[in-house]
């Protein structure tokens, strides 16, 4: 929307610029400036679509969680609404007038122009008897930029009724989204299923992009009427298989199912995003630099397409990564948190410029911006003064949630306003038989070979979950938008909606459904989770039976819980645990103020550098952050560190038993005597977890604190 | 910048749909690939360049700050990075080469073409000997959109080095500035010194504006090289009339200067950017209409103009008190306000939807804004959940603060890339002398007869500070970059740069020194302003003397000040009392949950209906929120208020003395033993005056909960 309108913004008041004031004769001036008004007005109104539709999705929204109304969910309301808004502006709108001039070519300048020029300069020439008036435009130069192809010639229109450019999907609309997801990421369950989120993601998502691929070209072959190349057939495939974290994260969130799950399947959502990317972006240029009519395979440059993705993905990785930590140092060793304000926009800056910087360096923006929310959280948070801590998380929640409503309205109202769209029902049926298959063949089966390796195996019961929760949303629909320009990528944008509405609406409809038919406990408070964290065995033992959901009250949280030594791992990542060792001797006392600092972990030859590293804010608190507070640590893990730690002869009392330490000042927040204290942790602590932060307040260990849940 | 790169983003992408997977032919695909990709890849360096600018100046605010650097201020900074990196981006960027095709037209369509069209429609021809992939471009045609007139007619070259469409100031980066600034404002003071304020901003604008367009036109005649129209100088005169909100709040916020001089100064400052704008607007339509070359004037048009200043106005007005009147009565009948993250949503998305309506109807955006904020202050912000009066308040001083920082950024930039300024010494020191003759004219005869009017008397020295506070800055730049087609345009932005930059560098530096020579209290804390409430004749009469400022412990001013009734009015406005009394009675129990309800406000023949519009909330809470507890009320007039409304016999115990009740419950916000408290309301209060917040949390009386301050 936002591009064109903005482009025509830009037409209309270029004009309005241009004429308004220069020339002082009457009739033509009126004439033009009543035109650019007009215009005006039509892009405002145009954007006014949209703002409108998004209070009443927001108002109804509001409705529905008030009636806990759940046959319905809110990304489908947005949809119906688009739809309907669309088809009223399909139908009832009236055409606006565009003037044009067919133009031929005078003279090119020194480089032969074999491709579409990205301007034309237009001289104005005037038939007839010039007015007045006229003479003002003769002999001056208009410059005129390139828009597109213009399809339907017999009728000379370009598509403008309320559709707007994809890009700007990708470089405003789902930025924050995807920052929003990294940076409110519940990293400890997300890093406890670390080992299944990445093969799912990586290789499920690739499996499943060859599967549709085959599949939808197997059945090309019956429908001699499409013009379908393998390669066409593998994007398609590459596009619909990135499931969607927004629906997703939605639609479990608000029912809190178990959290296991919920890791899988938003982790899965969520990295797949950036393998479709990433992958549809390797097939396109295969496509371009060794594709043919014929869609031929070559092994060599299927291969090179596969270094161009690890390229792709590694260095966006690295540069979504550095910037997160050059924020970390930069509030870490200035004083910046003095000025919340300045601190804010610095995040909020630099979070920015990675996706900017990775666009600019031709890698993935998408990919950085996630990775950069991750670092963010993991150790800027930590740096951040508590009104920026609020601010910040706010703000990624606020954009996000108003990029995503957007983003369904719009799927909505393209259904009707794109003219581009071509219907074929076979095509449609074909895929969404292909994207079942291609789901299957990715978790039935990689489930199995993870729950080899696996101590808490994924139960099948979890495995028709995620086979379910395969819903396609905005990502897919933003990369069909990108390319419509020929047949087949009309036809798959035409599929990829439909598909996504479908998924949207059925698989939304029916999840509490199929959640209860499958016994998975729904209603799973955090505090259930805080159990599991001093009885982790107890509860991943029940795991698998058919649990209601254990909700206690806060008194029972209250009692001292049994110290982490007793109790058994239960997943033995190796590469996390050295991660994590790694990030808790050398990252977190680089980054953030926590201890044990630099000069105790690193050796001593290093004291001069390390005692730089080291801020007095870290040296002089004593327990007030220390690592093993931060909640996205796996006791597991915590418990092998510090043994190490130890090892290693270096001070570490109080340490071990410090994150259960419950009776700890920051945990009395619930307390009824301090009702204003309550609200403002309420802000601080629910964001993560959607719209509902009753649940959240009940209880909150120490480390919570540093990290936005 | 935004448009300029989107647009070229558009022209890059469209490029790059169009033909890389269309075609499948390498050559021609992998260089028009290629070249897509770079200018891709431009775009977002373009963006990364303001964006690495705004965190740099962002990291030297702080060590200004820091280091309470007085002589060179934050906007200055902002400035100064901007023409040092404006001036290696004109000489040291290499010059990216544009393809581009003269043309001359085919065909009209219909309608005779006698201004520039919209669209162009291209179909490709290859001279010689087409290769294989050119086919496919043939017989293809390619649409064209107008951008603007070629200037530079021998280079052939389009200005897009780090420019950007002027429209993107209106449109998106003024009107969270100027929502924020009336969202925040101190409206006791506001109010308080109403009167004044409009003489300024209305009376006052329009003498500047014709003073300048006067001084300006007889020197004209004397630089007859100059061919400027006596339009073009009221033009001039109107653009540069408005005084800047944004650099006058950063400096005067910063010094905590005298409440009273702040107000007026702001209050000036932040009305007179709409007068500005409405001003301009009916000049230049004014000219379109009526304006022949030789510049003469008619006074029918003349009265015509007014009569269409005062209309949008009016309108602007209403539709951004309505808008947010609707947004108080949305929050207050829904209980959205359990949810927050959708509470904040509708009220963004409220706020902008004003803006649109506003520029939807031909009227100003800016001033609907502006009132829309005051609106959302005053009424929503009393029916929002904690949550969202924290987020909204926080999202918008964030977005706010980003802004203006790129403005001035961008003022420095643009000195350098933007190729079309003019300059013409004589000029810029005749505009400088206008401006001051147009201030003088302005201020020190309205203060006369203000003062004749007023109890507290605005001194000869507050008068001077007036006078030299009239920065000019964001708002005239944006007015002036908005047509520079012609060349006393073109004059104008130079000049209005100049004027901008030495205001900023000259005033900014200056005003602490002169606030010391001219003996206006600075570093008043909102204490020493809590003391003026109880004892308000007292500080009034010293005002005009040159009192030090009396910073009091927070010991003194936790004793029970003196009974309201003791004290005598300073300020009799009574169009401010009349209005007083109808928001008391009917605007607040209406749109918020206010006491008294409109059950008790309202006849008794409106009982039902009164009912209706009364919620259980307002009804069962007991002094929770009542009118009186909020601090925009002057207290004179609430005395007066509650006279009348004891007269009509309803109950009003315990209302007069509660907004000095200081031992409430909310006023012990700095209470040593809850630090947590105090930091959330800290948060909460802090956020209108800059970024300061130390000065705030000393104290707080109960009626500064119900607004933010």
């Amino acid at each position: 929307m936002m591009v064109s309108i903005v482009q025509r913004l830009v037409l209309s008041v270029t004009l309005l610029f241009c004429l308004t004031s220069v020339l002082c004769n009457a009739p033509t001036d009126i004439k033009l400036d009543e035109k650019a008004k007009r215009i005006h007005r039509i892009d405002c109104l145009n954007i006014l679509v949209y703002v409108l539709l998004l209070i009443l999705t927001v108002c109804t929204i509001w409705l529905f969680k008030r009636r806990r109304a759940r046959f319905l969910h809110e990304t489908g309301l947005a949809i119906i609404y688009g739809l309907v808004v669309g088809a009223i502006i399909r139908y009832g709108g009236e055409d606006t007038e565009v003037v044009f001039v067919a133009v031929k070519p005078i003279s090119h300048n020194n480089t032969p122009v074999d491709i579409p020029p990205d301007n034309l300069f237009y001289t104005m020439e005037v038939k007839g008897n010039p007015v007045k008036g006229d003479l003002d435009y003769l002999n001056k130069t208009y410059a005129y930029v390139f828009r597109g192809e213009v399809t339907d010639v017999e009728s000379k229109k370009l598509d403008q009724k309320a559709t707007f450019d994809p890009e700007i999907f990708f470089n405003i609309i789902l930025p924050p989204i995807i920052f929003n997801a990294g940076y409110s990421l519940k990293r400890r369950h997300f890093f406890r299923n670390l080992g299944a989120i990445m093969t799912y993601a990586f290789i499920g998502t690739t499996i499943s992009c060859f599967v549709v691929g085959i599949v939808i070209y197997a059945f090309i072959q019956l429908m001699p009427h499409l013009q379908f190349s393998f390669t066409d057939c593998l994007y398609f495939g590459a596009i619909i298989s990135a499931t969607d974290p927004v629906t997703v994260l939605a639609l479990l969130s608000d029912l809190h199912v178990d959290v296991n799950l919920y890791a899988l399947v938003f982790g899965e959502s969520i990295l797949n995003d950036a393998v479709a990317i990433v992958l549809s972006g390797s097939i396109n240029s295969y496509e371009e630099l060794y594709g043919t009519q014929s869609g031929g395979f070559e092994v060599q440059a299927c291969f090179k397409s596969v270094g161009n993705f690890i390229y792709i993905f590694i260095c966006s990785f690295l540069i979504g990564s550095v910037t997160g930590c050059c924020t970390a140092l930069l509030t870490k060793f200035t004083r910046l948190n003095d000025f919340p304000l300045l601190e804010s926009s610095l995040f909020l800056l630099m979070s920015y410029s990675t996706f900017l910087i990775s666009e600019a360096a031709d890698l993935s923006g998408i990919v950085a911006v996630l990775f950069c929310g991750i670092c963010q959280a993991h150790y800027t948070y930590n740096n951040l003064s508590d009104e920026s801590r609020i601010r910040t998380k706010q703000l990624f929640e606020l954009l996000s949630f108003v990029a995503e409503s957007f983003i369904f309205t719009y799927i909505g109202v393209s259904m009707f306003t794109f003219t581009k769209h071509l219907w074929d029902v076979g095509f449609i049926i074909v895929a969404f038989l292909a994207i079942a298959v291609g789901r299957a063949v990715h978790v039935y089966p990689l489930s199995f070979l993870l729950n080899l390796g696996r101590h808490n195996k994924i139960s099948l019961n979890f495995q028709h979950m995620l086979f379910f929760s395969g819903l396609r949303g905005a990502m897919a629909f933003a990369l069909a938008f990108r390319n419509t320009l020929s047949e087949p990528r009309q036809l798959i944008l035409t599929t990829t909606s439909m598909i996504a509405i479908v998924t949207v609406f059925f698989c939304g409809g029916i999840t509490t459904q199929l959640l209860t038919w499958l016994g998975i406990p729904v209603g799973v408070e955090e505090e259930h989770e805080m159990l599991q964290l001093s009885g982790a065995q107890a509860v991943y033992n029940t795991m698998d039976s058919q649990a209601t959901p254990q909700v206690s009250t806060p008194n029972e949280l209250r009692s001292p819980p049994p110290v982490p030594e007793n109790r058994t791992p239960y997943e033995k990542a190796w590469l996390v645990r050295k991660w994590h060792n790694f990030d808790v001797m050398f990252m977190k006392p680089l980054l953030t103020h926590s201890q044990p600092t630099l000069m105790e972990t690193l050796p001593g030859c290093c004291l001069p550098f390390s005692k730089l590293l080291t801020t007095e804010k870290q040296l002089s608190q004593e327990g007030i952050m220390h690592n093993d507070d931060d909640s996205d640590s796996d006791l597991e893990i915590i418990e092998s560190n510090f043994t190490t730690f130890r090892g290693r002869g270096l001070s570490s009392q109080n340490s071990v038993t410090k994150p259960f330490c419950i009776e700890d000042a920051n945990a009395t927040v619930s307390d009824p005597q301090s009702p204003e204290k309550n609200t403002s942790v309420q802000g601080d602590i629910g964001i993560g977890s959607g719209l509902n932060l009753r649940t959240h307040t009940r209880i909150k260990i120490p480390g919570f604190e540093g990290e936005p849940v």
